[in-house]
């Protein structure tokens, strides 16, 4: 079964709507890359009961996708503000090349900052 | 019983993991403002019935928030938004002042744009 790493932003949005065990499965396999076989090994339980337990999590959280579109909006915020920093990037070399406002360059730093930090929230 | 408008911004986030009926009063109530009587007389039930089944919705938006938290990190991208427009216009007014570069002016006039649609979104 192949890894799908949308599967960590998913669970990262809707996690808590899956049960404690779920959750754990979820994260073992996903965020702290452990095999099936080890977190079979380390649970108790079969190599194919760990597989249905992610299988059906896995499809839980892409249920919630699909109703909510709660992570696309998301994503969409994110490549705006990327967009915005390129933008401010332009300001500041723009200012520094022919204006050397300092008024111009200290918005340009905030939009920056603002914008990095929305982005590793 | 008092409305409660931070619950149509709930029902727009969380409102796909309510019944049909449930997305129904809600919005019959917060979004059309329809009074409590009003709907019982619509859909033939009692308006105790009407205000039960509205504070269970309220009480199962509130608890996905609580869990997910979703509102609140858009919430803070909005905030965040907002003060990148507020830098934007300060580049800008500076450039007109002192600069008039047509980058800056196009840079600024960009990220004020960008903020404002994914503001809208």
């Amino acid at each position: 079964m192949a890894k799908d790493f949308s599967i960590s932003m998913l669970l990262d949005f809707y996690g808590e709507l899956l049960t404690q065990k779920q959750r754990d499965f979820l994260e073992y396999y996903y965020n702290d890359d452990l095999s099936l076989a080890e977190i079979s090994a380390n649970e108790g339980i079969t190599r194919q009961g760990v597989r249905d337990a992610i299988k059906r999590a896995e499809t839980q959280l892409r249920l919630l996708e699909n109703r909510l579109s709660l992570l696309q909006r998301f994503d969409d915020m994110r490549e705006g503000l990327t967009r915005i920093i390129n933008c401010a990037k332009i300001v500041h070399e723009q200012n520094l090349r022919c204006g050397l406002s300092t008024e111009i360059n200290e918005a340009a730093a905030q939009i920056t900052a603002t914008a990095e930090t929305l982005l590793d929230d």
